[in-house]
Parts: C-alpha cells; sequence; structure tokens
C-alpha cells in the first residue's frame, strides 16, 4: 500500500510560478516520512471494502496536512533540521516557510474538493475537526513550556490531540469513504486513537531508555525540558525536593549533557515511571487491538490494520 | 445586509481553550473592517435570488479567511498596528500568530463544511482556488520588494490576485449559492475582478495624492519603497537618471521624509502617472459596470451591486 501511495504521490503537480510559494511545498512532500496516515487510511477503507482510488484521493489530503503542520512547527521550534535535511523554514526564511505552509494547507483542501459528492461533506467534517484538533495539541504543547508542573491527565489529553488526531481522523476518513457504519466508524475512531497514545508514549519512553545502538539518540527530551509522560508521572510522585531537580537540571549550567540525563533519569528509576509508562503503553495497545475485534466486519479484514499496529510499535505479534 | 452580516458575525463561536488559540481568532474578527468582501457575496447571491440564509454562511468563511490572510500578513510585514490596534503578532508574539491563523483558516473551511450539499462542492472548489491566489499574489507582492524594476503587466497581474481574487470569489460564491448558470457566474467573475482593480489602483493613487484632510496619511508607500502603479508606471516611462532616483529615494539617509516624499511625487509630476493611473481606474471601475447591463437577471436585480462598486470607490454616481 506503501508503494501505491508513494507513486500516487510523486504525480501530485503544483503550478511552477511563484517558486517559493510552492518549490517548498515539493520540497516538504519528497523529503520522505512513513507516510503513517496515508497507509491507515487506505488500509481502512480497504478493510472496509472502500474504493481505493476515491481513498487515495483522500491519503494525499492527510499526508499534505502533516508535511503542513510539520512546516509550520518548525518554525515554532525554530528548528533547523527535518528528516536530516534543512527545514524549509532554515532552508527558505520565516515569511516563505508561514506563506508556502499556508498554501499547503489549502492545498490538502484542493485534494479533498476531488472527492465524490457523496464522500465529501462528511469527510470534510471530518478533516476539519482533526485539523482543528492537532491545532489544538500543538497550542496545549506549547503551553506547558511554560507551566511548573502538567499533570498526567492534561499530558495524555494534549498528546491525544497532538499525535492521535491525525491517526484517528485519517481512519475515521478511510471508513468514511468505505461507506462503513457510524458505529463501525466510532470504533475505528477508538482503535486509531488508543494506537496514536501508545506510539506516542513509546516515543517518549525511548528517548530516555531506547538503545543508542539502533541510532537512537538518548536524553533529547530532558535535555530540553520538555514535557513527557516520564516527566509528568516522575513529577506527580516526587517529593517536593526531588520537583525541583526534575524541574530544573537541564537548566543547570554546572553539568553536562550527560550529566543532566544521568540526574534526571536517576530520578526516573527511583520513582519507578519507566515501568509505569510501559503499562500505560501495554494498556493503550491491547486496547486498540481488542477493538478490531468488534467491528461488524469480518476477522480477515482486519488483519492488515493489526499488521499495521504492530510494525507501528515495533513489534512482531 | 451589513447589518444583517454583523449580527451573524457575532454569533460565531469558538471554543474556549486553549484561549492561545481561539483568543486571537475573536480578535481579529471583532476588530472591525469593511466587510465588503462578504457584503458582495451577499448582494450577488441576493441578486440572483438565491438562499440569504446558505450565502450568510459562507459569507462568513470568506470573512474569516481574509482575516486569517491579514493575521499572517502581519507577521511576514512585522506590522505592529491592524485598524487602530495591536496586531495579533504584536500583542501575542509570533508562534502565537502562526498557529491561530492556521485555526482561522481552518475555521473558514468549517463554515464552508455547513452547506448544503448540493452546494458544497463548487463553492469549495472557488474557494480553494480564490485562497491560493490570494496566497500567490503575497508571495509576487515579496517577491517585487526584492526586485529592480516590476512591470506593469506583471504588477497588475499581482493585484489581480492580492486583491481581486478574494473578491471576485466571493462574488463567485454568492451566484453559485443563487444558482446562477456558468455564463453568469463568468461574468460576474469579470465583474469583481476588474473593480478590485480599479479598487487597488485608486488606493495606490491616494497614498501620492490622497487628501490629507481626509485623515488619509500621504507617501506611505513611498517611504517604504512598495511597488504601486504609480511606481511601476513612472519606472517604465523614466530615464535611466530619474529611474535611479526613483529606486532609491527611499533609502536616502540624507533627505527627511517629507523631502523623500517631494522628491518621488515630483517625478511622479513630471512622468504624468497620475493621470495614467486614473485612466486606468476609469477604465477598469467602466468596464466593471458595463459587465453588470450584461447579466441575465433583470437590471433591477443588479441595482445593488452598481451602488457597492460605487461607494467602495467612494462615488456618488
Amino acid at each position: 500500500m506503501l508503494e501505491l501511495f508513494e507513486a500516487t504521490l510523486r504525480q501530485l503537480q503544483t503550478p511552477e510560478e511563484p517558486e517559493l510559494l510552492y518549490a517548498p511545498i515539493i520540497y516538504s512532500m519528497s523529503g520522505g516520512g512513513k507516510r503513517l496516515r496515508p497507509v491507515l487510511l487506505l488500509l481502512t477503507a480497504e478493510a472496509f471494502g472502500g474504493n481505493i482510488d476515491e481513498a487515495m484521493i483522500a491519503a494525499q489530503a492527510v499526508e499534505v496536512f502533516h508535511n503542513f503542520t510539520l512546516l509550520h512547527d518548525d518554525i515554532m521550534d525554530n528548528a533547523s533540521m527535518r528528516r536530516g535535511k534543512p527545514s524549509v523554514f532554515a532552508k527558505w526564511g520565516g515569511n516563505v516557510a508561514i506563506l508556502s505552509g499556508d498554501a499547503m494547507l489549502i492545498t490538502a483542501y484542493k485534494l479533498l474538493a476531488e472527492l465524490s459528492a457523496e464522500r465529501l461533506p462528511r469527510v470534510l467534517r471530518i478533516f476539519n475537526d482533526m485539523a482543528l484538533e492537532v491545532c489544538e495539541g500543538q497550542q496545549y504543547d506549547m503551553d506547558f513550556e511554560q507551566k511548573q508542573k502538567v499533570s498526567v491527565v492534561d499530558y495524555l489529553q494534549m498528546i491525544e490531540r497532538k499525535t492521535s488526531a491525525l491517526l484517528s481522523g485519517s481512519a475515521m476518513i478511510g471508513a468514511t469513504i468505505a461507506g462503513a457504519s457510524d458505529d463501525d466508524i466510532k470504533k475505528i475512531y477508538r482503535f486509531a486513537t488508543e494506537l496514536g497514545l501508545a506510539f506516542q508514549l513509546q516515543d517518549d519512553m525511548l528517548d530516555s531508555y531506547g538503545d543508542e545502538a539502533l541510532g537512537k539518540k538518548i536524553g533529547g527530551d530532558i535535555l530540553e525540558g520538555k514535557q513527557t509522560y516520564l516527566m509528568v508521572q516522575a513529577m506527580s510522585r516526587a517529593t517536593d525536593e526531588q520537583r525541583e531537580v526534575l524541574r530544573t537540571t537541564h537548566l543547570n549550567t554546572n553539568l553536562s549533557d550527560v550529566e543532566k540525563i544521568a540526574t534526571v533519569k536517576a530520578l526516573y528509576d527511583k520513582l519507578d515511571v519507566k515501568r509505569a509508562t510501559e503499562q500505560q503503553i501495554e494498556l493503550r495497545f491491547e486496547r486498540a487491538l481488542s477493538v478490531l475485534d468488534t467491528l461488524s466486519i469480518e476477522r480477515s479484514c482486519t488483519v492488515q490494520l493489526a499488521e499495521f499496529a504492530r510494525n507501528l510499535m515495533g513489534r512482531k505479534k
């Protein structure tokens, strides 16, 4: 499905002029990425027996939207690199990144406008709600940077918007294009939401406990003082004194990066947050998979969705 | 029609949280403005006998879109004031302005998604094309800042995108919602395009030849070294020596603002660009009005559109 999607995406056309508006769009879209959201959309449409050509249109729209969010996020985060290449922001500057991002968001809607009149109204509504949720997630994420303490519940609500919404929206759109029932659409939303949470929590955990041998750089979130599931769990369990250490270590100019990471991880170990995170990941992942068994379609149809979920989490079974 | 629109707009709801995402949207939308685009949309729908409730939805969408463009333009132009109040950019900073602008663009599409299934596909396509044209116009405008010389044709093509597209798109959407024929929609597009050009050219002219007694500040474009119709006309008529003066006067630190404006205006007078601009305004305005007589609807239906055009240009007849 990924190959089919990549082949379609290569056909995506934009006007040539003005170059500074459109070249960044082509640059962003050809920068690779795992294409998780369009693949999930296509697999969901396929599971429900939908028209893959029509699903392919919407799949491109969600991928263009995803890359638009990255483009604007890179301005807000002052990020110079994206997928091993200079970000649009670094390569062309903030103004070009703002405006070409806007054009990219509109391009996503141009793709949606190609859907059949029968499917368009509903898909457009799901897409809009999804897109606003992603913006809300990004705003909460920025809000959290200014906050001393973020509750575990607030953190989960933030990542449900910032990470899950685009997956659950994609799955719902795939199901909608295939004419799935309202009940099945609700369930597939739950599947992708839980899967997205499991995925984000695992991403949080790998920042502290990943395998450097696998090329994963450890401790980036700790050094940036970012809110992660481990940090909010640790803060909720810590004594006042430990909390102060958790809050301030990344700012401590007397410590090297290695020492900062070791300091925070020592507290994570002491407060047992790795296990809490693993349990939460398991819970979310199991919930996601169990939803698949409740869909009205035959079990054989959901095999690829289950496989997508396992691949996403890097699991064999 | 304006009162009806303002009353509807006051009902526009956004979620309350996250505040930094949604408060700037309400702030932008309640900042006043002439509401030209929604009023044109509503008058066009009315002229063709359309459903005003449905037109009102689209009218809000184009006004939200217009204010979104101003919000992002203010970041790109580093503009601290907008309609006599601090811009969102100045009040909340660049990151909030980027993200709340994105949410605003999505909000425009959320409004469109409320249209009837019958009208939605076509209106969405017109809206998307219009929105991309506005982005293209903004990019060309920024490109022109870096250019030594911009041709008159290129300048007209830029303002056709940056200023006319939103008016012509609004008029086409109004006509489409009213079920106008393809032929009438094409004509109403031409009406609003020409009117938009006349309006922008007049705006350009008033910067140099406006009435300061009417509160119009003279010479802002000259001091910024902006491309305007007067400047591109002057450059096309100037000798090499005059061209050098036109290009560099705004950068000349030996001159006061008053002297800079006087220097450029003296060249405008010598090169007769005021008359050239007036002629172009007349041409465009007459073309716009004459289109109205060719529509398939009765002449009495177009009275308000003609009045809108005259009001826009500040004319009695």
